[in-house]
């Protein structure tokens, strides 16, 4: 038996969870300046992609597909950012971001630069519902 | 008919073209500071993984986990950083780095920090070599 799996505090924190996708859950950070979602597969002691079993790893891939293309319709955004660092919260994490040539960090990476800035409830609200009515059931 | 594939001239003047895989020419960056491998699939006017027809993706997929099981062989890395961003280069690639909690970055990550560092050629070939001999034939 494995060990249950927990989401990472820190992950927990700095995010709202939005989405329950078969193999992960889908949090949107608490950063109004980038529509930022992040998808927590569900596996103890997880660190990378690799260590996944193969048909978590094809999951893996058809859950950043989903959640890339809804992000990519809600926003209409430039470009997508897809990334699996780690290096801050070990626990497997897979950032998808939606960029704009326009967002304060174009066009370095978003992670470390400055202070997040809180939703309006509503705002947030509506994004993460937007996004939800575009994945599958 | 779809275009001709290109690489991309910045990341063509930025790496060593170390091996071809089934779908992605294996590059490696000039940075001697971070063992850091990108994949280009060999598509034109692509930007996006989902873009990316769906038997790409899992092939995309495969020679990341090919690459990444290679590089952390090699390296004995602390984490592997796995990332499609294309701010700068909208080609899509995929970097696929070697981490470790001593590199001039870490824990941050690796775009855009100061100057590269040229590599010794026969560092740079032992380096290619050793990753060459274990990707599949």
């Amino acid at each position: 038996m494995s060990q249950a799996f927990a989401l990472d505090a820190r992950l927990a924190g700095d995010t709202d969870a939005i989405a329950s996708l078969p193999l992960s859950d889908l949090l949107l950070a608490r950063d109004a300046r980038f529509p930022w979602l992040i998808l927590v597969p569900r596996r103890a002691d997880m660190a990378e992609i690799i260590d996944l079993a193969p048909d978590d790893r094809g999951a893996l891939l058809d859950e950043i597909v989903v959640v890339s293309e809804a992000l990519r319709t809600v926003t209409g955004c430039d470009k997508l950012n897809v990334a699996a660092l780690g290096n801050m919260v070990r626990q497997l994490h897979v950032h998808v971001i939606a960029r704009f040539t326009t967002d304060p960090a174009w066009p370095g990476p978003i992670w470390g630069r400055g202070e997040a800035v809180a939703y309006e409830p509503g705002v947030r609200d509506t994004l993460a519902g937007r996004i939800r009515d575009l994945l599958p059931d």
